[in-house]
């Protein structure tokens, strides 16, 4: 049976873990943490087959390598695995920012082993394996990065591994990936943690936490995540994150000039525009893109793992040609990755 | 029977008819709204018993109203019923600003009625009688703003009315209220718009809006609120909200600061002060302060709207005298308002 590696058992990979078994019970999971405590737990809740002893004796003998640790932590791992990998292995990632992350894959890993970044964009309050979910990643993003030269392969291992999860995948360059996710996801953090904190830093403090409401703790939620994952993020995103700070300073600055002239229908249309719009967005997701509307195939997740990644990627073109064959001879396009 | 008043049956106005009806369904409550649809919409989801014409029709015979129109539009309202208004009326409001609303009730409404200005802290991102509920203010802050000179037995009535709604009243003057809700309620408001505004106006919205996840869909939630009263709000409680959105400004600043600064230690600080407090506060609540421990003997709510206010006042007064002499006799203090 192929053998799946999870280094790093919190929240982000108990989930997968558990999403994994639930799906692929068949597939043997071994699972290494920082602690002691956090692979036995992973194992109790049988997130986990196999509790290893080190990151390199997870990934013996492992055809997919999934490295769930904070960002900072990742260089050091690659370290410690890169002898241990077998040829054709398969490693990703699950990191929120991902430039930083491809280069030292990129420096460290050996030639025999594919690296495909990854980014499932899901998170909750809590951290760690008490707060793993099976349904995590249900209908969430999970956005792939390969590199300019990836194995193609390799490529649907990981695309596998999302659909596996129940995520949709998104395909992105690194680049692309860590400008956009500064602004929906590190803007965001930096903003709620912000509004914490100047709020909780007013002598009123008291009275203000007896009258705040639902409102406070929605705008301020992300700020009860992970610190040194806040910490990791803008330390490896941080010109895209300052970009984001800096435009979002000014939008204030604009909403603030709008307030104070007392202009009513100024102040009216900046509320509107953005009420509007948002409820559009929630209401019927995101704007409809050619190039933004990616679905794909469905990925044999276990062929691809048992097979290893040269015949997959033998066996995964002729399948190709003949979807192809049949949706031409069908006259529809093959929707795939741009 | 007693006969309450509710002006306005948007979601607060209908929510506090659904609430009063249950609680106390021998009361009579009359309803009247902008749109003739409105009012037999409450009608037939039988929140109101009255299908008043206008607001005059609707107050007259009632010895409680309850003003849950916009906050520009309660002056007018307020001049439509004071004549209408029966000796010893006990009006309030549920405006989100007070300080602009107790001058005009001053003003406006005649000698022999008394006004109490009230403020339910609860909301939800759908607006209109549509999304009432009669849970919406269930252990949820009510804050009841007296007058320097308000008569005790219309205080009562009126903390009455949000014990029955299932609140938790609290008791604060009109320029703390209207200088705490700018922090924890109206500046929420304005960095949810900024944030939503920013990420939408990028000419990469689409990819944005298809990577965006719960972070920003929670981080954005108060942006759907009713532009019409985001711009009361502003206009009304103009100085507090701008004083908030500058010290705001000047935390976000120092939050690029230290991320700009590179400096670990000191990045890691920024976010894990904020998210210790919050857990802190989730967790644990607010912080307990003898001043602000608001507890309250549960009032007559009936019986207060059937004698009327002088009388009410009266029995109350004797009953005080005989709890605190119990109270005496049990050696215990009598917790009430500050």
């Amino acid at each position: 049976m192929p053998r799946i590696a999870i280094i790093g058992l919190g929240l982000i990979g108990g989930s997968i873990a558990l999403a994994l078994k639930r799906a692929q019970p068949e597939v043997e999971v071994a699972g290494f943490a920082r602690t002691r405590e956090t692979v036995q737990k992973a194992r109790r809740l049988k997130a986990i087959d196999v509790a290893a002893d080190s990151a390199a004796d997870a990934v013996r003998g492992a055809s997919l390598v999934v490295i769930a640790s904070p960002i900072l932590a990742k260089r050091a791992v690659f370290a410690e695995i890169a002898d241990a990998l077998e040829p054709g292995a398969v490693v990703t990632d699950v990191g929120s920012t991902k430039s930083r992350v491809m280069r030292w894959a990129k420096e460290i890993l050996p030639a025999h082993a594919h690296f495909v970044g990854g980014h499932p964009m899901a998170g909750k309050e809590q951290a760690g394996i008490d707060a793993a979910d099976a349904d995590l990643f249900q209908d969430r993003p999970w956005v792939i990065v390969p590199s300019v030269d990836a194995d193609e392969a390799a490529v649907n291992t990981v695309l596998g591994l999302a659909q596996v999860c129940g995520a949709r995948p998104m395909f992105m360059d690194a680049e692309e990936h860590d400008s956009y996710v500064a602004a929906i996801s590190h803007l965001p953090l930096v903003v709620a943690s912000a509004l914490f904190s100047v709020v909780f830093g007013s002598t009123a403090w008291p009275e203000l936490a007896q009258l705040a409401s639902s409102g406070f703790r929605d705008t301020t939620r992300l700020a009860s995540g992970s610190p040194e994952m806040a910490h990791d993020i803008v330390r490896t995103n941080r010109d895209n994150v300052l970009h984001w700070i800096d435009r979002f300073a000014q939008e204030l600055q604009r909403f603030r000039d709008v307030i104070a002239s007392e202009e009513g229908e100024q102040i009216l249309e900046a509320f509107l525009r953005a009420q509007v719009e948002r409820d559009n967005y929630i209401e019927s997701g995101p704007p409809r893109r050619e190039a933004s509307e990616q679905e794909f195939e469905r990925v044999n997740f276990l062929a691809n793992l048992l097979i290893g990644s040269k015949l997959a990627s033998a066996l995964q073109k002729q399948e190709q040609i003949i979807r192809d064959a049949e949706a031409r001879a069908e006259g529809k396009d093959r929707k795939g990755r741009p």
